[in-house]
């Protein structure tokens, strides 16, 4: 379960203030081998297209175990230091789904619009959308976002929410994140934008 | 407080493989005969018009105590083995409107969407629907849905989010339930649609 | 910390029976007098234009500490018969925002619809509404409603959601509140409305 880097991007000579990100992959199958995860890769592959200021990140796989998805986002955040966690898989009502638990165990506090308006997003995809339990919320200085399983859906919410997350980092004492405004048109206070 | 089997309906030859379904009326004064309980029998015709599989339900009413609808999910849930529960009445900000409190507290697990979108479509019609409590939750292999009380506002919200309950009840290991297309175009991911 | 009688309004000739209103601003800078409060000012200058029937309102200013954020109001809504306490401030996901956390602290129930139609209200004007954690809730007979710190942002939430507020607060007991329906419709089922 040892995480490895598994990428990293951005425009910068040197990476010494890259933004530190996480990836968790939340499935049974993926963690056994029986499945190759999209849903990281698909993480990863927007993060390349979105973040334009340096980033480095780590990969984690784990099964639909609650105690083993705790300490993931524990690891990810407390000691590779993440400021964002983007878990993909496990926010369903079947039983073993049990990400939105594990999120909330170990957070200080949820931000319901993130939850809400990812539902919101996808169901304009599918009705299903609104049995989708994720959520989004704050360990210390590290925001931690539940996304679905699907690469299509991740990269539909994504596309639309990452608009919000470089503010709610700076929010939370977290590195200075740009973005790309053709993908993403991160929005920060007239104030508050570093020129 | 007994429960009786209410209605039938599907298009099965046999009811051995009928889906148990629940109407829970709760209201002080439909459960002292002072009123004609609408909000039940509004449920059952959503069922009879858009259930194509064989069912069963039973009906309950109960007033708005919170032991006692709080005995009315356990006995429809566990006893008589519903895979669904349509409660109608008690979700306002009224002190005796304790409808969600009770579903909670006998919940394993909140489907926050359910809430969500059902303000949201009754937002529509009035503008007091963000006043609703309403919420949706699963109980073992049960899923409970708070509705509104007046019938009109039943059928606004059964309409759309039925549309997701068929798929929810097969992750949570329950009946295949089938719907008429032209009523609820219910959704399932490909692969689990049954041929 | 002691408030006072800070405005009131609407078109009795007799105060009697006013409903008794609460602003309470939420900011470390306001309360040192290092900045101007506009919030507050901004809730007043709303409830002036938006209000017929006869108010009075009491306004107070806190730091953002939880503690005495919840004296507020418990002083507001115990002490002084607030049938609405609207507060400004301290809704972000920053570690000195606390006043969501204040405010269900000492809250019967929560009205969940508020918070989720407040941000999506202002979503409509910047994608880091979704970072909001502002609620509503009700303390007894009186319903607390955070909005946020901006005073377009103030006005932009408070002429929507207002219309399901003089409903709210007949259902919980309180004062049939009037509003000028040029500038808020507030609804009420007909049965409910006084000729």
């Amino acid at each position: 379960m040892l995480p490895v880097p598994a990428a990293e991007g951005g425009s910068s000579d040197s990476l010494g203030d890259a933004a530190v990100l996480g990836v968790l992959t939340v499935s049974d199958r993926a963690s056994r081998g029986e499945y190759v995860d999209e849903g990281g890769p698909a993480i990863l592959g927007f993060f390349s297209e979105a973040i334009a200021s340096p980033w480095v990140a780590h990969s984690m796989v784990v099964p639909d175990e609650r105690e083993q998805v705790e300490q993931a986002l524990i690891t990810l955040a407390d000691r590779l230091g993440c400021s964002l966690i983007v878990t993909t898989g496990g926010t369903g009502p079947a039983p073993r789904d049990i990400t939105p638990e594990a999120t909330l165990a170990v957070a200080d506090r949820e931000l319901s619009g993130f939850g809400e308006r990812m539902r919101a997003l996808s169901l304009a995809f599918v009705p299903t959308a609104i049995l989708s339990r994720q959520v989004g919320a704050t360990r210390g200085n590290c925001l931690m976002l539940n996304l679905p399983g699907r690469p299509k859906a991740i990269r539909e919410t994504l596309d639309e929410i990452f608009a919000a997350v470089p503010y709610c980092i700076d929010l939370i004492d977290g590195p200075y994140i740009e973005t790309h405004a053709e993908v993403v048109d991160a929005f920060r206070p007239a104030a508050r934008i570093r020129s």
